[in-house]
């Protein structure tokens, strides 16, 4: 029977307090979603197959939970919510004046190896802007995640950038088709240069691999001066420079408001349908991203629908947490004084006034936990139990001190008992 | 292509303002369960199928998301959480001391043919009390939906409850073995009183068919002596003295504290785990229930753990949404105060000051939207956007009014414009 106890392979439980913190960073990433701007959206789990194999190509259906329901509809579980929230914009909310600025909470799944901050299922919070025709929307994305940073107190966080137009530009005056395009973005993505640099070369663009092999040499290089010289050296930094001034323009923006960016010339993301400026995020000593994200500008299109340039990130909120203990920082929660009530006469219309005084006690803020005694032998047990717990203080209500209508109040902390009037108590406890 | 902007079938998009208010819901019973000493747990959407099916029969399997995984293994996307919360308990909070409350909110998913307020993936906000070996945990639950109902202002709520445990007794009485015991609550639950009534005759057993036709007749009574007077008909009312004692002495308890409570002593629910009070929330007119619950005594056990007494509820959190629109109740979702700034400086230095104020300002709670505007023959349909989207201020940052450090604000109720100092903004629009 004990292996029915454990999750699933590759998921897992959250027990306190864990799980909330887990609640508290997702009800910090709202605040400030909200703060600037943007409104919720809740799409399903469930979607078709289809939406998410259109843009991401045969290669994503290998780590997505694909099953067909008893409709006989090809489903999945969702890997990711960008072409969700696409699909609603498209379906239901094209006449709201552009930018759209939209946010999600939400679980995703992908059927990955388990390993350190990698599960099945885990939770995205994240944000689309859609209608973002300029740069600036791509620095406010970093806004906001500074902004959330600060507030969850994250201290170390580094942002990885460059611009994938640089590659998919490349790709396309090297006449590599779309879906070369994406298996070169994939390739870029896991360092695999070699592989990238035989795409052109298979194609007869030795120009095109030659900058490939080049750039890979300046992996993580924090400059863009190596990626101008190469293109310049091999002749089209014309063609480029659009791209590589927008970086340069983006990395300024960012900085001007305290984030440490770090631009990498060699850097691409897996996701097929990332076109311009993209980003993940870094908090040493954790060794995997917490968040990534990045421009779109035809995702919209490939679905149907009108061009619409678009903007987006999604943090990793269970990596979010790993990160702030893996910089030994313990997360702020919001610590709320604690009450037990003990209450030792079993009568409704005692128990209904005693009800209503904790009432009032929960909306001040304060925790009320309410225990009915059924013998008074037990209180012994129960105010060890507060001690034990961390309640800062134990109500005894008691048949005797009812009639004089008193409770007896222990501070747990101080050790202290104090016999408080009953039209005092919620005063006593919250004041 | 257009189809492809549709859900899944039986799947539903929420956009604002519904998404928010879902949201909403979902914090004020976060904050409720909090105060009344719960903690929350998260625990996987996928589970193992085995979980469900152990206690719920083949029925369930019906109604549920089945499919093997990448690996092999019959996983279930969750019907409810209870079994999740169980397994859990049993995995790793044994040490708790009782009784454990916790609570969740989570996604949940039942292939059922869709229909006003029935959704294929819907929300579930839940507690449940491990260790509940009394009546008045069972009270607790009333006592924590009551708050709930207040603080999201749901003005009419009705709680039907019933004892299962008298079902339950007489069908262990008439020599009726478990998976007949399950049958006949999933009869009831449909209100199959006759069928009900063919199982206990199939065993011979007629006086517990007689004691169900009588039953059924006083369906919605509202009354425990009608039910009395059959059992002691049958000469058997001292077999269930005990369990009517305690439906009776809970609803003493449930109404002392001002809830609406109706004894239905025909009221059966269709989960097999349940064995003593039971509940369902009515929330008129809407015609179906947005919450339900009641006592668990042996699931632990019959996962191979200790036996735990237990209680919960689950609250359907879309259906609350439904309910609270049906009584023309439009939820009381904080307004804050929202300023659109318009940015016609295009300057990381000038930027980077001007985010900063902004910043100060979200920190106070208001929202602050910037749009950073390349033309500023574009001001004027920003204007209009802030006025028709209902923006409190529009902020004006004009080059020649920065040299002066001013900025234009213009307030969009009064339609008034001031000139304010640009130290003095963040003050101005807060204040």
């Amino acid at each position: 029977m004990k292996e029915l106890y454990e999750p699933v392979r590759g998921f897992r439980d959250y027990v306190p307090p864990e799980s909330e913190v887990i609640s508290w960073i997702c009800s910090v990433f709202r605040e400030v979603a909200e703060s600037f701007g943007y409104r919720e959206i809740k799409t399903p789990i469930v979607e078709s197959f289809r939406l998410f194999a259109m843009k991401s190509g045969e290669e994503i259906r290998e780590s997505m939970y694909v099953f067909k329901d008893k409709g006989g509809r090809e489903v999945a579980l969702r890997p990711e919510l960008t072409p969700s929230v696409v699909r609603v914009y498209l379906r239901e909310l094209r006449a709201w004046p552009k930018p759209v600025r939209l946010f999600y909470i939400g679980d995703v799944f992908r059927y990955d190896e388990p390993q350190l901050g990698r599960y099945r299922g885990f939770t995205q919070a994240g944000v689309e802007i859609l209608g973002a025709d300029d740069l600036n929307y791509d620095v406010e994305l970093i806004e906001i995640l500074e902004e959330f940073y600060d507030r969850i107190a994250l201290k170390e966080r580094i942002y990885k950038v460059n611009n994938v137009a640089i590659f998919r530009d490349l790709a396309i005056r090297s006449n590599l088709d779309e879906s070369s395009v994406e298996r070169l973005l994939h390739l870029l993505d896991k360092g695999l240069f070699n592989e990238a640099a035989e795409l052109f070369e298979a194609r007869g663009a030795v120009r095109g691999a030659r900058i490939v092999r080049e750039v890979a040499r300046y992996r993580g290089a924090n400059d863009v001066q190596p990626l101008v010289s190469i293109l310049e050296s091999e002749g089209v930094y014309s063609d480029f420079r659009m791209h590589i001034d927008s970086i340069v323009k983006y990395i300024d923006f960012a900085k001007s408001i305290g984030a440490r960016v770090i631009l990498d010339p060699a850097f691409a993301r897996g996701i097929a349908y990332y076109t311009g400026i993209i980003f993940e995020v870094a908090a040493p000593p954790l060794s995997i991203s917490i968040a990534g994200g990045g421009r779109y500008d035809n995702l919209t299109a490939v679905y149907g629908g009108e061009e619409l340039p678009s903007t987006g990130f999604a943090v990793g909120v269970e990596r979010t947490m790993l990160a702030l203990s893996s910089q030994g920082q313990g997360p702020s929660l919001p610590r709320r004084r604690r009450v037990l009530l003990l209450l030792l006469v079993k009568d409704p219309p005692v128990f209904a006034e005693i009800s209503s005084i904790a009432r009032d006690i929960r909306r001040k803020g304060v925790v009320v936990q309410i225990e009915m005694l059924s013998a008074a032998h037990r209180l012994g047990r129960w105010l060890e139990y507060a001690s034990k717990e961390g309640f800062n203080y134990a109500v005894i209500v008691g048949k005797r001190e009812l009639e004089r209508r008193v409770v007896l109040v222990r501070d747990m902390e101080r050790w202290e008992q104090h016999e408080v009037s009953i039209d005092r108590l919620a005063e006593f406890l919250v004041g």
